[in-house]
C-alpha cells in the first residue's frame, strides 16, 4: 500500500516544535520509511504561532510540501486557529486541554499536554516530547520503539530520563482516548 | 529584484547541519526575507553523509524543494561527493581543507573549518556555526548582524560565547579568500 501522511505540529515559538518534527521524521526512518521535515518562514510566520511539518511515506516523496495535513497538533489556541484551515475533513486534530474546542467536523483529541508536562513530568519544556507520545499512540504513524529511540538520540544526555518520562506520559494520554 | 537562493549544508551525521540550516533560515527572516528549511530522509540518507537545505527568497517560496543549489557547503569528502551532483555550474562550493579539491568548474572556496573550530575555538562541535560564518561572509546571503542574532537565539545559554567566537572565526576565514 502506498501511504503518505502529512503532519503539522504547531504552537508558540519556544515550544520546541521544530525539534519534535525532526524527531518524528527520524523515527519514521527507523521504521524504514521516507520522511521530509520542514519549516516555512514568511510574513505569516512573524507572529507568535509557529509550526513544523513532516511528511512520512513508504515511497519516495516527490512533492515535499504539506498541502492538506492528515494530522494537526496544536499546543496553543492561536496556533490552532491559524493552522487548521487546510486540515483534511477526515483528519485528526490533537489539541491541548487549555484550548477551546472548535466546532469542526474532524476527529478531535483533546488531552492535557501542557499540564501533564508541568505537573506529572515536572518541566513544561518537555511538552513537545510528551505531545509526540500522544501523537504516536493516537495515530500509529511511527512505532513506539522508533519514537523512543529517536527522542533519546536527539535530546541532550542529561535530559534523557526526563524526556523519556514525558514520552511515556504521552503514550498514556494518547492511549486512554 | 526577485531572488531565490538555494543552499545545501552537508557533512556527517552529528556535525549539527540541521541546526545550522535552521539558524540560517531564521537569519534570513531577521533580514526581512522568506525562507524554507528542510531535511529529506530516504534510503540514500542512511549512509554516513547527511544534509540540510535552505531556500531564501525575497518573494513567496512556492516550490520548497532545492533543485539546483547555488551554494553547497561540505564538511566531509563523502558528503561533497554525494551532494555536489546538482550544484549549479556557476555555483559556489565551500569545502573543508581536509577534503581533496575536486576538478570541477564551479567556484571553490576551501578553508580550514574543522581545524579552526578545534584549535582556534577549542571545540570541533562548533564547526557548524563557524561554517555559517564562512558562508555569510563569502556569499552575503544573510547579514552578519542577523546571523549572529539567530545563532545566539538558538544555541544553549552556556555555549553562547563559544558559538559567537566560532562565528567570528568563520567571518575571518570567509573574508580572507
Amino acid at each position: 500500500m502506498h501511504e503518505r501522511v502529512e503532519i503539522r505540529l504547531s504552537g508558540s515559538g519556544g515550544q520546541g516544535l521544530i525539534l519534535a518534527g525532526i524527531i518524528l521524521a527520524e523515527a519514521a526512518i527507523l521504521d524504514g520509511k521516507n520522511a521530509v521535515q520542514s519549516q516555512s518562514y514568511g510574513p505569516e510566520a512573524r507572529g507568535g504561532a509557529s509550526r513544523a511539518e513532516v511528511i512520512i511515506s513508504n515511497i519516495n516523496i516527490d512533492y515535499p510540501k504539506v498541502s492538506n495535513p492528515d494530522v494537526l497538533l496544536a499546543l496553543t489556541e492561536e496556533a490552532m486557529l491559524k493552522y487548521k484551515y487546510d486540515l483534511q475533513q477526515k483528519g485528526l486534530l490533537i489539541i491541548d486541554s487549555g484550548i477551546e474546542k472548535p466546532e469542526d467536523s474532524y476527529k478531535i483529541l483533546q488531552v492535557p499536554i501542557l499540564e501533564t508536562a508541568k505537573n506529572q513530568v515536572g518541566k513544561i519544556i518537555v511538552a513537545n516530547i510528551l505531545a509526540l507520545g500522544v501523537l504516536t499512540m493516537a495515530t500509529g504513524i511511527v512505532s513506539k520503539e522508533s519514537i523512543e529511540k529517536a527522542v533519546l538520540e536527539r535530546v541532550p544526555k542529561r535530559t534523557k530520563e526526563l524526556n523519556k518520562k514525558a514520552l511515556y506520559e504521552g503514550f498514556k494520554l494518547g492511549k486512554t482516548q
